[in-house]
């Protein structure tokens, strides 16, 4: 049995490694375009910042780890055709010589591209998307031969958000430039606003609402404009408003595309055509809560259906549970996590969204260091289900893992009074005998029995606002 | 309708204010024996330290916040009888006046006592339990007063061992002396080592095993002796071997009692006696995995049956979930966790305990700031259900909440596998993209697969130990 594997990244090498571990004696190959099997998209703006001095070390498994596990891997190749007819892979080296992959089983983790937006200027040098391990050692190369003093940031999402930390602790001067409200659109505002503050500690400079419509070089300077005269100028500008699926070449296969041009697969990552699998951002994700598939390009899904898809390449049987889209970014010393439904995708689901948000002491105050956390908790007024939860605090204030205890709590269904009978654990430097897990969840089922936001006030809730 | 509740500490308080909160118009009075309802126990080692610097900060709330919520508090009282035909309380206050108070429905919120092992010696001036804020002044008093440079700590549970720290932090040469084979018996010996290494670390000398048979004073200094001629001394003893409930008090009303002489309850509270209930450290709690009462004397778990009872003796309607035995303690820089059972309780429960221990970063590598945690999860061989997971790593590094995410694992009843379905958290910073707790359940996995400890070695997991 032969099993191969389109792309190198999160999916495809987790795909590649849980098929050598159910089925042992299955010969595995997976096509990786460049010669960066399995490296961290994510460490890329800490790579930019100069955190990680080395960009090998982010490879999540060296290329000496996924061989021992009996991995083939065919670096610098591009996948070129697929012939579902013939089960062959058609690949192409660097010096453009093409030979065929024979597979009896194929998994797709072609991964996603940057959106490069439909605007003028986007080609001019010193401009650039970050995406591949390619473009950090562009940007990086530029840094350090150009030294430009400031940037431009085009995107305030979490990858716009990391590079305007990256780049301030690297010395320049940042302007973020985004579409929507407010920084961090898959938070509510009223966190947005809070990682805004913490942006503006740093001096970055925050544009919310702002359509970019052209960049234009001026002499050295490279000029970021929008609607009614809206003009800002750095050295350098990145360019970072999201991706989408890279799914031509599965397209050009035959193989069924949905949302955004991603690649249809059911729960065990199959797609329509037989023996062919496809995982990570390339596909549509199911989403748990909205109960329907959703575009959510995220390498920890990527890793999980990775190896779902690879289970079942290798004759297992496995179904994906579904995203909860948790997802967190570091700024500055700040950390914003989410998890679940915001309230609009909650309205838009068909459920009846009630939010209230908390200030919440980490640890109990009496002991050194505590830390305010606040916490944004959605549940729905009929059922009193559990819906979303979002949080900001310190770094080193276990804001990602709270977030979790409620992932966890989602993935179950729980209602939010059920919360309070979770056994969590308490000394007074990590948390209080109620933990903010619970006080959140404690104060919004009171705000719900007093059916009346005025009332939520008094009893120490602080505002809750419409997102 | 009037409610008593009988102590003021997290049962009591916690009874008081869910009661208010379901049932506005209760009549609700709290009989505290001391001035300080609502403190927090756990906070002692802290002000014992010198780390919290006024005792009043150790309250969970004020008397000015417990009676703005309209519960009535009648402080330094010590309740001598409850007549439960007659449907009244005794109280006695200070001066030894006795009055009665009528009752509706009772909560009996008695807490715990230190137990007093019987060995000579303990009435000796510089010998001292830690239980009460009085025992807190005393102990802070004489720390003042005699400026004694080393302790003897018998008890290494985990006030021994915040204890042992906070002494340290003071200034004091520590020496603990447990019974048991490693420190701290609620984890695995292997996790309690690790735990002995950062006591030594800081100059605290740990003896196990050792049971002591006599404290005997020489001169200014107070001996703590052993068999075979055991001897360590100090100008200052401290005793914390655990807690017994105090039940006397309902046992004389014809409460019935159980497992150590603590309070029977069903799951909504109930003592066998019609409107009497009681929850917190006096009671017996029901263990979720074990499927059995225990006696379980934790404060988190006294604040969840005291907001049960209170609801229920308010007209509502509510069942105790059950505990799963979470607990953290910080020593020094290394926080201990756990939650679920130990190999040899899930042994005892009749299931078949398997457990691998791993090593796994907390988060990213190449981000500065990683540290290793050592994550032990123990999971039944047959069904595959996750039975108990121990962890330990550094201050800062999302150990307890990471337990938590595992303790809402347990709470559901969740195979260990099923672990890879939960959408957690992930940025370089804070997480990998398989989870600590991802990675230590794979672990497992493997392990169990594999069917042999000595191929455990070879896939990088660390031994495994017996306990």
């Amino acid at each position: 049995m032969r099993l191969v594997i389109i792309g190198g990244s999160d999916a495809g090498t987790g795909a590649a490694l849980r098929a050598r571990e159910v089925a042992p004696d299955l010969e595995v190959t997976v096509v990786v375009a460049d010669a960066f099997p399995n490296y961290s998209i994510c460490g890329l703006p800490f790579y930019v910042s100069g955190e990680v001095p080395d960009p090998q070390l982010l490879a999540h498994r060296t290329v000496a780890e996924i061989e021992r596990e009996g991995v083939g891997l065919l670096l610098e190749h591009v996948a070129s055709q697929i012939d579902p007819a013939g089960q062959t892979v058609t690949v192409v080296d660097r010096r453009g010589q093409a030979r065929q992959l024979p597979y009896d089983r194929l998994v797709i983790g072609t991964g996603a591209v940057p959106v490069w937006p439909d605007i003028p200027g986007l080609d001019l040098p010193g401009v650039f998307p970050l995406h591949t391990m390619e473009d950090s050692f562009l940007v990086h190369e530029h840094l350090l031969r150009e030294r430009p003093e400031s940037v431009v940031i085009v995107g305030s999402g979490y990858i716009g958000l990391e590079m305007a930390d990256a780049l301030t602790l690297r010395g320049l001067r940042v302007t973020l430039v985004g579409r929507s409200p407010s920084v961090l659109p898959t938070v509510a505002p009223s966190l947005g606003r809070v990682l805004e503050v913490e942006l503006g500690r740093h001096e970055v400079e925050v544009i919310n609402g702002m359509p970019v419509q052209a960049i234009r070089a001026e002499g050295s300077r490279l000029v970021v404009a929008g609607p009614a005269g809206f003009e800002r100028s750095g050295d350098v500008v990145l360019v970072a408003v999201g991706v989408r699926p890279n799914s031509e070449l599965a397209a050009a296969a035959g193989v069924s595309t949905g949302i955004k041009g991603a690649i249809r697969v059911n729960g065990r990552m199959e797609t329509n055509l037989p023996g062919v699998y496809a995982a990570g951002d390339c596909v549509e994700t199911w989403h748990r809560l909205l109960g329907r598939y959703a575009y959510l390009p995220l390498g920890t899904t990527a890793h999980k259906q990775g190896r779902v898809a690879g289970e079942n390449a290798a004759g297992g049987e496995r179904e994906f549970a579904g995203s909860l889209g948790t997802q967190v970014v570091k700024v500055f010393e700040l950390v914003a996590a989410r998890t679940g439904l915001r309230d609009h995708e909650a309205s838009e689901a068909g459920f009846d969204p009630v939010a209230t948000q908390v200030t919440i002491w980490d640890h109990k105050r009496y002991y050194p260091g505590a830390e305010e956390l606040l916490i944004r908790v959605t549940g729905d007024r009929q059922s009193g289900r559990l819906l979303g939860v979002q949080m900001v605090g310190p770094y080193r204030s276990e804001v990602a893992k709270r977030i979790d205890i409620y992932a966890t709590a989602l993935f179950h269904g729980m209602r939010v009074e059920e919360l309070n009978d979770l056994d969590l654990s308490y000394t007074p430097p990590v948390s209080s005998p109620w933990d903010p897990v619970h006080a959140a969840a404690q104060a919004w089922a009171k705000a719900l029995d007093q059916r009346r936001e005025a009332e939520v006030a008094a009893v120490g809730v602080g505002q809750s606002d419409q997102g």
